[in-house]
Formats: structure tokens, C-alpha cells, sequence
């Protein structure tokens, strides 16, 4: 085989009190991710064709995952690697890690290399320092298992999926900002010590959303999902999410939270929720803004997967 | 009805990284209080009938709970409460707390208030004051609704019981030491600030602990029962603690924590558990240090309860 192909889901990381901990795939898009065998070559040498993401492969997540895993198995060569990606760029969406995970897959089925699934999310995520600066995980471990997913460690990569009840399904509020190096600035924001207090709070509330997403129980989940620590540090950035938040609340979403770094909205909705009061709300109040946005339905989402054909 | 009667079973709260916001309610023992009605009197006084317990009303957590009670509803009159209590006492098992809750039930009954189960929560967390000075509502949550509690808030009251597998069993591993002032001490080690990694850690622990009590996952709960805030702070009150704690993970424990603020040990077992080479080689640990000790067998208890005669 010369070509290998994989698709990895959008997810959204964080998830309130659960920063740099918790991810969650869902289908709100996909990433396609070919790796093409060219040639013997005595070094990695990676061709990018990617649409609208960089093309200088130390600078791809898809292209800097590959590499870690190409050189951990002391394979040279030259190789293609073509995206297609309809996950929005660079909104808190899970993209990168999306495509770094694709790629691993990818890459993984192409030379049969026969990767464990947590040395994939390991590669993975090594692939998303070239977007954040700093590798972590929640995304494409989200990715790569699919479903909700809690990272255990990183160092051994750990990952443990949380079975959960599959009632909920989800709206991503997307506001169209571009924020350059987003990532890196959010992370700048948040704090390096929370109070005792903070921290008890913040302890329960990640037992109650969890417990919640766990047992379909959308009143610990609308009491567990809410943080004061990340997302309180990185409001300035999205001044509109507080009104967003206070609006899908009172229409009876089942939990609401900034995804990821942001900008976009994660809203957990079930049978329960008004969803077409939330959607008039939210953009009545993003119109007001003059940001430009969309949103989307999705629902719980697998992990990365080879296509057939 | 001149006296009436209620049971509240032993607890055990923090369960390490759940700090102030989780209470495990077991059998391991029990405390009954009678309350009975004396005569009518311009003011509330009451009378103690304790055994080991303090009699003055002011110290006893029972009496300042049925204080706490009485005054809320304008109620004066002299009442005797009788407390006959089995859980032992100042080890971190919940006792002062059984009583606290116990004498609300049984006042509640015997004036019938109608109180809800967090207004039940509450008056016993006010009685706790006499005990630990600081008002904390982890026992008393765990000992009003029995199994396993989060406490949600405390400024109001609410409480959400979790509903967990019951494959789980308990050891309680009981070393026999005074030491005066151990709530209090043990609060005062407790750091006011903790680093955003130690942050993270604690948050991915309470999730993996959470969810493996809820879906019955061992190994989860292996992973999550940890902590290095609170349990690290107060280890120079139990020095015996790490190596025991290290023997019962050898030995398939499901989970060990410090009950409480301590002396007493944790130990969640289930089928795979060898129970007797726990009991051996804790009980190794403890007779080199000279402390006397005792281990209790104890499943999850449910909530105080009126018994029938």
C-alpha cells in the first residue's frame, strides 16, 4: 500500500473546570488526513498539501506528528501527507488535534506499525506542539478515543475514556475572530496558583459534571460544568460569553462552556433545552457585537478511523 | 410523642482528592441519639446523657445541632438527649458528625418540623462548629443521606448524593491515637494556595475517582484515589500512613485515603482485594510503631434513620 488514509473528529477541550484534562469528540467536523509513500530517501522528507493550513511541515501539527513517529521507528523516506479539513480553523475546535491524530493513524496504517491507542495520542500530541507551543493532550486523546475522554498522565501517556450516557448531544456557537497565536496567549492568562477555596470549588464542580455526563444527569451537569479559575482568567478575550452562557442557561441547556481556548461556545443540550431560543438569543448577541459567526449541531463523535475506500 | 429516636452511620470524608466536598457513609459504626421532650421552659435547655461524649451542651455537636434547631423555628422548652454512640471517637470516622446528624433527625421527628434533607444538612454542619470550629459539611452530608455525597454548596445547603456501584466494600484501618485539637491542627496544614500543575493533577484524580465509583471501574478508582494536597500536607500526623497505604495497593486495593482528617485509613476493596494480606502487613506497620490500632469490615450505609423500636 502507498497511501493511507484516516479521519479524525473535532472536539472540545476543557470543558469548564476540566483544563488540560478533559476532551470530548463530537462531530461538529472531520479531518481527512492521506499519507503517501514517495520514495526511499535517506531522511524524513514531508510534502504537505493542505488547503488553508500552513505548508511548512514544522509549523503542521499533521506534518510534526508524522515525523515523531517516522523517527521513533528509525524510518527515512519521502512522503506526502494531503488534508482535507472542514473543521474550522483555529476557533477552539480541536482542528490540529484533529489532523495530528489523522495523520498518526494514517501513518500508522500505511507502514504497519502497529502503535498502542495511547502512543498515538503520545505522537499526537507532539504534533500539536507546532500549534500550541507546549504539547497537551485533551484534544487529540479526544481524537483518538473518541467519546469523552479524561487524561490520565502524559508522561507515561495515559488516557481513559468515561463512559457516558449518550443523551446529550451538543451546539458549537462559533464567533469568526481570528485571534494570532491564540493558543499561546490564552495559556498566557491563566493563573499559576488558585486559592484553596478556588480549588475546592473547582473540585466539586468537576465531580458534578462528571457525574453528570456520566449518569445523563443534566442537573449535576448544569451545576458541575461552570469555572471560575481558566475561563474567568480568559474572559477578556470573549466578552460576549457571559451573556451567551447566562441566555443557553436559562433556556435549559445542560451545560455551557468556552471550548478549548476559545472562541467558540460548547452548549450540552438534550430533549430539555430550547434550542431555538438559544440560537436566536446567542446570535442576537454576537450580531451586537459585529462578529461575524455560525453554529453548528453535532453530536457525540468516535475516534480517528481508517475509511473504507 | 415525648422521645424520639434516630441512627446515623459512620462516615468518611475528603477521600483524598475530594477535600471539604465529599463524605462516604459506611457501617463501620453507628450512633443513635434519643431526644426526649422534658417540659415547657421560657427558654431551650438541654440536658446530656453522653458516656463518653462532652456534656456540656456548648462542646456536644448533637445538642448544639438540636440548639441550632430549636432556635430556627422559635421553639423553647428543656429536652434530654441521650446519645449511644459505637463509631470510635476522634479518628477521622465521621462520629462527631453521626451524632450531629442523628440528633436533627430525631428532633425533626420528635417536634415533626417537616426540615428537608438539606435543611437537615445544615443544622447538623452548625452542630459540627462544636467539634472543629469550622463549619464543614462532608460527614454530616454523608451521614443524612447516606452512600456517597458531593456537597454542591453550603451557603444554601445542597447536596447531591452519587449514585455508585455497589461492588465496593470497606476496611477502615483505626489507629488508636489522641491527638487533641486534630481538626483543627489538622486545618491549619492545609496550604492556602496550591500551583496550577498540582491544580490539574487534583482535577484529573477527582474525575478518574469519581467516575470509578459511579461505574464500578477499579482500575479507575486505583488511578484517581490520590492526592498530593491535603493527604501530603498533614503526613507528619501519620507517619505510618505511606507504607500502609503501599501495602493494600500491593495487595489490589481498589483505592486507600486518609478518612477524614485521619488517624483512620480507607481501604476500598472489592473481589479482587486480598484482605488478608492487607490486614497482616497494616497491622505489621503499626505494631512497630507502638500504636495500637483495630480494622473494621464495613459496607455502605444509608442515610439516619428513625429505627423501628
Amino acid at each position: 500500500m502507498r497511501t493511507a488514509t484516516a479521519s479524525a473528529y473535532s472536539s472540545s477541550a476543557n470543558l469548564g473546570p476540566g483544563f488540560d484534562t478533559m476532551g470530548l469528540a463530537h462531530d461538529a467536523g472531520l479531518t481527512k488526513i492521506s499519507v503517501e509513500f514517495i520514495e526511499r530517501s535517506p531522511k524524513v522528507e514531508l510534502e504537505l498539501n493542505c488547503g488553508n493550513l500552513p505548508t511548512n511541515p514544522s509549523e503542521n501539527t499533521a506534518s510534526l506528528a508524522v515525523k515523531n513517529v517516522l523517527e521513533s521507528q528509525g524510518i527515512n523516506g519521502s512522503f506526502r501527507i494531503c488534508i482535507s479539513n472542514d473543521i474550522p480553523l483555529g476557533l477552539g475546535l480541536g482542528s490540529s488535534g484533529a489532523s495530528a491524530a489523522a495523520a498518526v493513524v494514517a501513518i500508522d496504517s500505511l507502514l504497519d506499525i502497529g502503535l498502542s491507542m495511547d502512543e498515538k495520542v503520545n505522537f499526537a500530541m507532539l504534533g500539536e506542539t507546532a500549534s500550541s507551543g507546549t504539547p497537551h493532550a485533551d484534544n487529540v486523546a479526544a481524537a483518538i478515543y473518541g467519546g469523552l475522554v479524561m487524561v490520565e498522565s502524559t508522561n507515561p501517556m495515559k488516557v481513559r475514556p468515561l463512559k457516558i450516557n449518550r443523551k446529550f448531544s451538543f451546539l458549537t456557537i462559533l464567533p469568526h475572530m481570528s485571534i494570532p497565536g491564540k493558543t499561546r496567549i490564552s495559556r498566557t492568562l491563566v493563573p499559576s496558583e488558585v486559592s484553596m477555596s478556588q480549588h475546592i470549588w473547582a473540585i466539586r464542580h468537576t465531580s458534578l459534571m462528571v457525574s453528570g455526563f456520566i449518569n445523563g444527569d443534566r442537573d449535576a451537569l448544569r451545576a458541575g460544568m461552570n469555572d471560575h479559575i481558566v475561563e474567568t482568567s480568559r474572559m477578556q478575550m470573549f466578552p460576549f460569553y457571559p451573556e451567551i452562557k447566562k441566555i443557553a442557561l436559562k433556556n435549559e441547556a445542560a451545560g455551557v462552556c468556552i471550548s478549548g481556548a476559545g472562541p467558540s461556545i460548547l452548549v450540552v443540550i438534550d430533549g430539555e433545552t430550547d434550542v431555538e431560543s438559544i440560537l436566536s438569543g446567542a446570535g442576537a448577541v454576537l450580531k451586537s457585537t459585529g462578529i461575524a459567526f455560525s453554529i453548528l449541531n453535532s453530536n457525540l463523535a468516535g475516534g480517528a478511523y481508517i475509511p473504507e475506500n
